[in-house]
């Protein structure tokens, strides 16, 4: 089975022989689909995050910034490559790590589906290039290149997303291909308005997945033109949110791309196709494989932590407790925090020591339980569960208190707030075999409570009007091709993706089923 | 052979039996598919299309009318059903035609594709139906529903459009179908910002074909549940531009709509894709395979025109020999009015009277060039031009005087100046082979027209990298299915049409070939 790669070592001739099969494909797609999937799991999916997650009141409108935007970009034309950064030992996200590719900044325009007067607006899109194994064109007629091999970016900083991806880098050498990761806008170095891009509806309104969609169908078409390797075919690859691009992508833009590669896409977790409980059922699912004892002290923390947090005094104790940097002023911030740690667990739950939200050991949801097993009978249930979180937030040992109510935003992901409050409306509810607290959804007040925090109200059912989902099977079987929907069926999140064969070339792979399909899949 | 039906006479029992076989089903299909397309033959299209056709000056912005719109529309919820307006007998167009349909209007949003303010303001958007074949859903499972037929408006007035399709009236006593016509955003009644709707690009901004795609797609789900018969088939039908979106609906939308019927839809008639002057070329070549003395006549029009209008004595003469309500200032005003009848003639050049842009006998062409063959050899070149020209504008014989100048509007077209300026660049030249002037097209002069006009300039490769276009076949080969692109060979839009089947259910109706697949395509 492939190790995922320590970051920093990805050559040539370090990729391991290419798959004839899908048996070792099967394997790394699973390490590669589990890796970005948590990103997708935002606060925003968490039932009864309390509104203070979200800014307290209606942010005013930024007028000014979008007109101070629209007057700097207002001399540089869309489309056009704008610069290459320096390439090489770049340090994204406090690390040190070398990373093999180029930097590279695209003149996007802002609204691709409308032509008002801030519709033309340019912004630098970010993209990464590595075209270490790429068979370039031949002089001349510019034939014969290799594919591309294209990440769709997701919600968060891109070189993250390239340094946890390990499968394209494995089986480019095979393909010839060119590594492009595109960011996505509204994150990272991407911003349209800098740092003034979140702070209303009036400048995030241009944060959308179609937008997105159609931002790296623009680039795509550009970068193949300045290469001179328009034939060379593209294939789009994605993990979470970003795995629901990769699909969409193929669906919306055939002409673009000839196959998608989705990992860990929950694209069926929308509007009523997938049961709303099914994530926290498949958490909780996690935690008890491993120990009944464990769910169960899990699930009898939530009551007790509101009782103790119920007084000032108790709040100053738990506060101690759980090492606080600052005393706590509620006590739902420490459930928050659990809920956070044991979520987020079960999605990076890899068969080896990972570092993508945090860093951990291998099987991390196996070793949380063995924390909570390992304390004896009697012990308090509050310092257990406290003691499991703590691997999740501080399993190397280098933090000395826990930032409960200030957390920071290492990976630039808080635009998915804004996201899960506009087309990502994916229902989610804690059923009563949870060992999460019972909880339930209302479509109408996630729009009051989005309308409160954004001044802008969701669209419910656009996901599912814009790109389907209802009997996908049925409408995909004689429409679309070439979409591989992968999954680990531990990720909580598989529960809302494609997990049948819907046709000879738009299959599901999950880990449990091994399909030997030949690795042409890759490349019809 | 079917003939178009007179208006108001569309009931069950004058449909004529169902096609077995395509070939009659080809017949209707052609005359269907040749009746919208002059539409999309604005003079947008047009190579020398005056520069005063447009605004002279760039529009001021009509901020003001956008908020006055969203203050009136706050009040109102997107995806409702408004209202429906008195059945039967209305009266569009001047004409006092019974029309078979009731009239709805239904609450869109305004930009489907950002969540800025303006994005959710609401506006009515009118479609028609006719259920009078429709086999109704079961009660209480709502299963057994017949079918949906939608015609995906286009740019003009939907009861225009209702108003001379009759294919899908022939065909819903035989599939049960419920008849749908949606119209297009900013045409008809369907103006977001009422009068002030063509202003300037902050309003004109939403008109796209992508939110119109996107209305289309809201409004069927929407009223597919209001019928209760969501699990009812969906076809869409559309004619030229309406047969374009037709066509991408398909591509889309798969899981709104299982297939179109996509008639005179020149889809490749963008980038470089088809030849520029295939469309001048076609129109001639109508005319020349009437009468060669009657190409060489209109060829030689132009340039006794240019010199016979170089001074105000000429103008003055020219007015009275074109009959013109006044005299006209500029040449050029003459040479429009000509190549308007010429190439609109080509494009309407049905096998039976017809009334769809200008009341006109069967065979027009050869009618025109019965007129030009008629003079005696030595008359005057430009009273043959005029005789045969007041075939388009006056056969009926009422009109007293010709507006060349000032012409009306009289189906709601002008939207299309618009969109010719922003996605809809369909390059044009004309050919030294051609019965018209030289002319060739550059993306540059369109743009700074545009821009000059509208405050906007075009994105020319638009269209094709959000649709497609480019190697079709191999594109849709494997992906796709269930469209008919229908095309009559003597519409010189047809060119730029799919003339080849590109798969087993992708399939090109012409009217020179006669292909029996039988009409299971229309439902799968």
């Amino acid at each position: 089975m492939a190790a995922p790669r320590p970051r920093g070592a990805w050559s040539s001739s370090s990729a391991p022989p290419l798959p004839a099969c899908f048996l070792p494909l099967l394997l790394l797609l699973a390490s590669f689909s589990a890796a970005p999937t948590a990103a997708a799991a935002r606060p925003s999916s968490t039932p009864k995050k309390p509104a203070a997650a979200f800014p307290a009141a209606v942010a005013p409108l930024h007028l000014q910034a979008l007109k101070r935007h629209q007057r700097a970009s207002s001399s540089i034309r869309a489309g056009g490559e704008l610069f290459v950064a320096a390439a090489a030992d770049g340090t994204a996200n406090g690390t040190a790590a070398k990373k093999p590719f180029t930097v590279h900044y695209f003149a996007q325009e802002l609204d691709h589906f409308t032509f008002t007067p801030n519709a033309s607006m340019v912004f630098r899109q970010k993209y990464l290039l590595n075209d270490t194994f790429w068979r370039r064109p031949s002089a001349g007629d510019g034939d014969g290149a290799g594919p591309l091999f294209v990440y769709t970016g997701n919600e968060g900083d891109i070189e993250w997303f390239a340094t946890n991806t390990g499968f394209m880098f494995d089986i480019a050498p095979k393909f010839g291909a060119l590594l492009v990761f595109i960011e996505h806008r509204f994150y990272g170095e991407s911003k349209p308005f800098g740092n003034d891009s979140y702070k209303s509806a009036e400048t995030l309104g241009y944060l959308t997945s179609t937008q997105a969609l159609a931002d790296f169908a623009i680039l795509i078409r550009s970068l193949k033109k300045n290469l001179s390797a328009e034939a060379a075919p593209v294939v789009v690859f994605g993990g979470s949110y970003g795995g629901m691009l990769a699909s969409w992508f193929r669906l919306k833009y055939p002409h673009v791309t000839i196959g998608a590669v989705a990992s860990s896409a929950p694209i069926l977790q929308f509007d009523y196709i997938t049961p709303w409980s099914s994530f926290y059922d498949g958490v909780s699912q996690d935690f008890k494989s491993e120990s009944l004892n464990c769910f169960s002290v899990i699930k009898g923390t939530w009551d007790v932590l509101d009782e103790r947090g119920s007084t000032d005094k108790g709040l100053l104790d738990l506060s101690k407790l759980f090492r606080a940097c600052k005393t706590v002023k509620y006590a739902y911030s420490i459930r928050n925090w659990l809920w956070t740690a044991f979520s987020y667990t079960a999605m990076v739950d890899y068969p080896t020591p990972a570092n993508f939200l945090e860093n951990l050991p291998a099987y991390p949801v196996k070793e949380m339980c063995k924390i909570i097993d390992g304390f004896p009978t009697g012990a308090d249930i509050l310092e257990k569960a406290f003691a499991a979180a703590s691997l999740y937030y501080n399993y190397t040992g280098d933090q000395t208190c826990n930032k409960i109510e200030d957390g920071d935003d290492p990976h630039g992901l808080d635009g998915w707030q804004w996201q899960a409050c506009t087309e990502m409306i994916m229902p989610m509810t804690v059923s009563n075999e949870s060992m999460f607290p019972p909880s339930s959804f209302s479509y109408d007040e996630r729009s009051d409570e989005c309308f409160q925090s954004w001044g802008v109200r969701p669209r419910p059912h656009w996901i599912t009007t814009e790109y389907g989902g209802y009997k996908i099977d049925k409408v995909l079987k004689r429409f679309g091709s070439n979409i591989i929907f992968s999954n680990g069926m531990r990720d909580p999140w598989s529960r809302g993706g494609v997990l049948k064969n819907i046709s000879s070339s738009i299959i599901a792979l999950v880990t449990e089923k091994v399909i030997c399909h030949g690795d042409q899949v890759l490349i019809i």
